[in-house]
């Protein structure tokens, strides 16, 4: 094998500029490797290449025709097949990525540390669950101010009703999503208005259903456990192979697609004791890619290491990820607006966690965990804000609920508005889960569309047994069920009526806020304090020559707050508590000559005058 | 707890400067611990402190005491135990590791890159089999030209004969061989006589026999596989108190043993995704006890993935240990010498993977290993010679062998004294095995003295499945009987006679050699060449304005030599092949104008005159 080539994809079906299908497929095990064309009745010998390659240059394998490869007389898609037109089982299709005709030239991405992101389900989006369900709803996204779209996981899954992480052909555009023309088309029309698009990817492992990767070569490893069975081998013997595989794919996506960013999902389960980590040698890619393209592409980590390893740049000797999730922020967030303390929210204490990670992003950076019984987290000491994304909710943290209750349905419209403005105004990437910005009341539930009935048997006894300690006695909505899926949809005629269209009112200020009062990690002169017996949180920041203060109320009853400002001449620019967004207060909230009162489950905006 | 002190030890049994013994012990899961001393018949209670740590201070427990532990009824030694008088299964006995009285006030180590090391087994070495009868050698290893003995482990094992990795007293010095003061003596005395003491420790597993730690906390995880089962748990749930027990181990052997280097044995068994890796903590450890101590500690580990972060600083990202073995040098050199290609030996493929060992340390640094079916290893281009510790025999490669052969029995004579001049010459930290020095002809076999009937059992089968392939019909000496464990001793009266003393006597001009021609790996003005088809290899080296050359010829025929010196003025200076050695040649070899002569399986060391 040459190096891997940024410029182009090698592996699985592709054109060579003269016209002739150029085909490659790793099975380092096969005594024979034929690829089978039945439109054409055709079977075409590959040749055994160095490294357990196999290869063929070929004009009878044509654009649009179907194809299996045949290992030793067992017949199997492609696994680096581009589209599944009849699903998991069926064969691959020979489809080309280089046919689109781009309208996005002017396009070079936004600066990360601008992004603002809506993470959106496509199956659950729009009632088409498709992308062009999506391209019609772009106006909507654009209009609510959110400049980057993040959607969840479009390889080809089992079935047509699935979060997207059981996905088995990570080149292959889901069928039911429309594809991977229509997915093209999708990221050209966001780019033309000026929307990001950044695409969830699964590098940890893959489905259960229609993986047939084991066929083909040592894609998975027993050397390490992760929670969905065998690790896939990215240090052990035939590793270099699927190395490349994943990189071939990550490269894809941001040249043959377009996307901006890839969030990479659970990276912590991907177990690599090379040395050189998988992840560090996508970046250095990645890095390269740029260099030859003039776009700009990010790599986002979802990673509950707390491990500044990860997204240090690789001059340190980090792996160079541009960002990660904090998942810590959203528990802080949630117990400090009254979430039970149980499961892994046991280790956190509301208020001042929520100021540690407004401080520092990460909660535990070096402090003992009760919840993992180990002393937990390294320093973000060194790093910017911009390395880190928060959100108040996501679809885990919604959906890995029985009930998959969205905030909405768990805390009150009061402490929505508190919760988005925590989001929306932290020195942080704030990201939304599609509906919240209207308190969308829908469920999003888990659900999946597997055939085999085993797997779904096992699927509902997985669920059953997950919440059978907390929730004894009621009944798990069916995974299987294509209720659960329609279920988790949202309801868009909503949005313009009574406190829907108020928060969907109020999301947008806040986002128009985000511009003129958010400040950088690590800026002077932002200083954040929390009041853990009142339950009350207060940022105090500069920001060219003006200086905001922030006041959030998490408690369930107004509180009196000691202002040291001596004047108390602020002038309040954002009240959440203000009746036109439904809360009680009229005008500016109580001042006494030193203290403030400071309505329950609200949050305060004020800016002090000019000095 | 509080943060490790490098300056004392915590857990176990200390005693405080008041002369009360401080009992500590970690169970976390314990309901009640009691400290039971069957001489006093008397039962302490301890009193749980946080993160499961138990405790007392006591004046009831004395100086000589045997005690246990008692966990919710069930008695076992301390883990932390310093001596076990009785073996495995017995009771710990209370010593103190302060009152031995020292002489060795002026010793502060060697510099790494002299030192020459000679690995040795404290229960074959000597007829005694113990420390004291190492003592008595000490005046003929001084004489032989090593400074440093590398001992192999000497933690308590199951029964009197072991190699040491079934150690399961990490804290307490095998008492077969003399306990804790015996070994204090003989490093103090090693001191006196100007040579360092590096001690092999095992922190990959500990042995199957008398293995209690799992009774006490998460000492092991499943979630990594090692050959020999659990991994050591250094970054699951309870691990803090896992890696606190290893570095206080770690230190115990430098701040109480006065030992010079720590020999880490198969550091790529010790799994730790934490973000900080537990070698490196131990690093940091290490150094906060240098600047306390004024003496000077080594960390070398045994390693065999070819990464260079194990050895390079902490300040770089690195691990920062101060060396490594290569046995890539060892493998190349073997094959060099007409080894077999089979096994891992299949990577190899002599003279040029030789010179790529000279030149680099690493043979695979970058390069696709048929054997592992992977791309493997990194560049050592910024590393300096003394990181690396090179030999052409050791415990490992001999005692492996089914008959446990050393290289005097399967090679030459002359090919021993070659292969002892790549060692000792190299640009590396050369090791030598006990014995090699004089061509022992008794053999390091495999052998145990466990006494679980099923585990001898699986052991015995365990030998015969390895060998099987390669061996049919052979009967594998049996790892328990005591006759092979006493074959494997050293035949010390031997070494005045014949070809053994002549062995003796070329080892000893060799390392006098060593200090004169040797040269520092990176150096300007070293030429490396290997001639593939006769199975040379030749080295031009610099230094100090002197001009050396060296000629290795591996084949079993004399070969001729181009050589581009037009005057051949060279003065030899050492002949492997010379009569005194019982080689071939009378004076110097044979030079034709522009070529030389160079005998079968000989070695020969030039020096230009100075220009």
């Amino acid at each position: 094998m040459n190096p891997i080539r940024v410029t182009e994809r090698s592996i699985g079906v592709n054109f060579s500029t003269r016209g002739e299908a150029e085909v490659l497929v790793w099975a380092p095990r096969a005594n024979q490797v034929l690829m089978y064309l039945p439109d054409e009745e055709e079977k075409l010998n590959l040749i055994k290449r160095e490294f357990g390659y196999w290869s063929c240059i070929t004009t009878k394998a044509k654009l649009g025709d179907h194809y299996y490869f045949e290992l030793d007389g067992e017949k199997y898609p492609d696994p680096a097949s581009l589209f599944q037109p009849q699903g998991v089982d069926g064969p691959s299709k020979i489809v080309t990525l280089h046919t689109y005709s781009w309208a996005d030239d002017s396009w070079t991405n936004i600066p990360l540390d601008e992004y603002i992101f809506y993470e959106l389900h496509t199956g659950t989006f729009t009632e088409q669950g498709t992308f062009s369900g999506i391209e019609e709803r772009l106006g909507y996204l654009k209009d609510l101010g959110i400049n980057a779209i993040e959607i969840m996981p479009v390889a080809q899954f089992p079935g047509k009703r699935n979060w997207g992480y059981d996905g088995v052909f990570p080149f292959a555009v889901q069928n039911s999503y429309g594809g991977p023309i229509a997915f093209q088309s999708l990221i050209d029309r966001c780019h033309q208005l000026g929307i990001a698009v950044v695409l969830d990817v699964v590098y940890n492992h893959l489905g259960p259903e229609g993986n047939n990767l084991s066929c083909f070569g040592a894609y998975f490893t027993d050397k390490y456990k992760t929670p969905w069975g065998s690790a896939i081998n990215f240090d052990d013997a035939e590793c270099d192979a699927v190395r490349r595989y994943f990189i071939e794919n990550a490269l894809m996506w941001f040249r043959d697609f377009h996307v901006d960013a890839l969030r990479l999902d659970a990276v912590h389960a991907i177990k690599d004791l090379s040395p050189v980590h998988i992840l560090k040698e996508l970046k250095q890619h990645v890095d390269k890619l740029i260099e030859e393209s003039g776009r700009t592409h990010y790599l986002i980590a979802e990673c509950d290491l707390n491990d500044v390893k990860y997204i240090q740049p690789v001059k340190q000797g980090g792996y160079g990820m541009d960002a990660q999730w904090v998942d810590e922020f959203h528990h802080a967030l949630r117990v400090t607006a009254g979430n039970e303390r149980r499961g892994y929210y046991e280790d956190f204490n509301g208020v001042l966690d929520l100021a540690k990670s407004f401080n520092d992003g990460y909660v535990f950076d070096g402090r003992y965990s009760e919840h993992r019984k180990k002393t937990f987290g390294t320093s973000t000491k060194e790093l910017t804000g911009e390395k880190f994304i928060v959100f108040s909710q996501n679809h885990d943290q919604i959906g890995n609920r029985m009930m998959g209750e969205r905030t909405s349905a768990l805390v009150s419209f009061q402490m929505q508005k508190l919760m988005a403005a925590c989001v929306l105004l932290s020195p942080y990437l704030p990201m939304l889960f599609m509906g919240e910005e209207y308190a969308e009341p829908n469920p999003f539930l888990y659900f999946v569309d597997h055939h085999n009935k085993e797997l779904i048997q096992a699927v509902r006894e997985g669920r059953r047994k997950e919440f059978s300690a907390f929730h004894q006695g009621e009944s798990v909505p069916d995974p299987k069920g294509e209720q659960t899926f329609r279920q988790s949809m949202l309801t868009w005629d909503i949005q313009h009526k009574g406190k829907h269209a108020v928060m969907l009112d109020y999301y947008r200020h806040l986002i128009k806020w985000r511009k003129i009062v958010s400040w950088k990690r690590g800026n002077d002169g932002v200083e954040i304090k929390a009041y853990e017996e009142i339950n009350v949180m207060v940022i105090r920041m500069n920001k060219n020559g003006h200086q905001f203060l922030y006041v959030m109320n998490f408690s369930s009853e107004q509180q009196r707050l000691e202002i040291e400002s001596p004047k108390m001449n602020w002038v309040l620019l954002l009240n959440s508590d203000d009746s036109k967004w439904l809360g009680s207060s009229f005008g500016r909230p109580t001042q006494l000559p030193n203290s403030l009162i400071v309505p329950a489950e609200s949050f305060l905006l004020f800016e002090a005058p000019h000095v």
